[in-house]
């Protein structure tokens, strides 16, 4: 395969941990090239990949699509670039969110007959099925349509993801349960989830917010304001209660204890963990993009690349454009 | 004081729960009428208190507008009626939460001034200040002035509840911190907010979902749609890791060390628990209305109704009005 282009510029703790993750899943057989400024890579050990020059980096807080427009030698863009013109299968990034979607956006382009891309991201579930949400953040404002397609892109990807699953249940993001409840765009969108055709999944009605991490539906579809708000939510959940029962347990009178319980409730914090998950990716284009977290460690990169190659491998992207096409 | 009117056959636990929260509150000095059907309720130990005949219940799923017009001689409309006619002094119930809003909207109207009434949830932080997320469902569609009525009135509710903590520093949720994220929703609202009178509160601009839990925020305002999914998303968080956490400590070779350290989980536990915080006040109306959790146990109905007793002991009401008159 094609090797995968990774953003080495990109995120809170790049180079170095982008870097040694890059290394170590190319260690497991995965082509890799990292792209990025040459002067500054030169001071780690990059394992002998290969590195595409890029002059300049779009910093974390720097405005996307400024960022995107001024620096065209920027490593985001030049990996976009590199996807395009089809010498990388896949990009990866843990770098600005923003400019990484818009990078892949102008650079890649949409499919055609998709209206907007969305981030879908993967919610995690210990010892249950995993849940996509999309549109976690592309979009903030969205029509009926095109929660549609959202729906149809991300049953795509539960499907290509998760295969040994099944056909994922489909269900609305709302405030209730009931066809009615919910606001114009939720109402709109129910009635034109029942009549969508929606390959390979079935839509099963309205969920609410606690299905985030429950067993009932497999992929959430709402708008990339509302999806936003629910996952730090949820994510501002789970690192509050973990923080507070790790605190609880640090107490010096439960050492012994402690030490004996902290491995029973490992698998759940790894399971828990994004850097476990790798990345949101982004769907609707033509190629292959994963948004890494901002705070991705060589771990987390490591997996990200290869969520990238069997999305790759899966072929993904054809099948999206098909999901989007038949409709 | 007048008594709070207590709804005993609201909630998933009603009436025995319910009946036995008032009867426990009220030995503790605080004065409380029960309202239901009078052959129902004999079958309780109802302890001498007070009982206002209702003939009808509007169930748990039933259709609120429906429910309250059609059932005038319903528990929640005559607990309502109570308020508005002087003779309680506040409403508590865990039943149906359209048809509380729609029995306390009708009977005892808006304040002046006062465009909708809003839920506020108060999300306990343990060992951390409390964080009051309005509105949590009342109004799936908003208008930038509406929310701006929220942010007076939750500065005022908080005021109010926790006046120990201070003047309550006030956010909008959005998608990002910066002024111009969001939709446009959030981008007007965050215009007027800036402009607008907030006693005793202060606007500190943007915040995300994961602040529902920080310490950065006191008083988040969204519309009903987005604060219903956010409150929902985060409830189901908790949910599932504490499940999982005492699961994974349920396991029998870890029996001794789990007895050693779940008493350190347990205040977590406790502060985290809906029933300790007793309720969601539903704010701009002419009078104390409590919306109780439909699973409210009789722990949280005598929370719930000393939540009543505080609000009505420090005139919440009036003051509500007057940070909506002056603005």
């Amino acid at each position: 395969m094609l090797p995968v282009a990774v953003d080495a510029m990109g995120g809170d703790k790049a180079p170095a941990e982008i870097v040694a993750g890059a290394v170590a899943v190319a260690a497991e057989g995965i082509p890799v090239v990292l792209v990025g400024r040459p002067d500054v890579l030169a001071g780690f050990d990059t394992g002998g990949l290969e590195i595409v020059p890029a002059s300049e980096v779009i910093e974390m807080d720097e405005d996307p699509g400024k960022g995107v427009r001024r620096k065209k030698d920027s490593s985001l863009v030049r990996a976009a670039e590199l996807v395009r013109d089809g010498k990388a299968s896949a990009m990866v990034s843990a770098g600005n969110t923003g400019a990484t979607m818009a990078s892949a956006l102008l650079r890649m382009g949409r499919l055609p007959g998709v209206n907007r891309p969305a981030i879908a991201t993967i919610i995690p579930v210990p010892d249950s099925r995993p849940t996509i949400l999309l549109d976690s953040g592309a979009n903030a404002e969205c029509t009926g349509p095109m929660l549609v397609q959202f729906a149809q892109m991300g049953a795509t990807f539960f499907a290509s993801r998760f295969p040994e699953l099944g056909a994922p249940k489909i269900g609305l993001l709302s405030i209730g349960e009931e066809p009615g409840k919910g606001d114009p765009l939720r109402k709109e969108t129910y009635a034109l989830l029942e009549q969508a055709v929606l390959a390979p999944g079935t839509f099963i009605g309205n969920v609410e917010g606690r299905d985030l991490m429950s067993n009932e539906v497999d992929v959430i579809v709402t708008d990339g304001f509302t999806g936003n708000v629910a996952l730090k939510s949820l994510e501002g959940a789970l690192r509050f209660l973990s923080g507070a029962v790790l605190g609880a347990l640090m107490a010096p009178e439960l050492k012994e204890p402690a030490k004996q319980v902290l491995p029973a409730l490992l698998p759940v914090a790894e399971a828990l963990d994004p850097d476990t998950v790798g990345g949101a990716l982004l769907l609707g284009l033509k190629g292959v993009c994963i948004i890494s977290h901002g705070s991705s460690s060589a771990r987390a990169i490591v997996n990200a690349v290869k969520v990238a190659r069997d999305m790759v491998d899966g072929d993904l992207v054809a099948h999206v454009a098909a999901a989007i096409g038949s409709s």
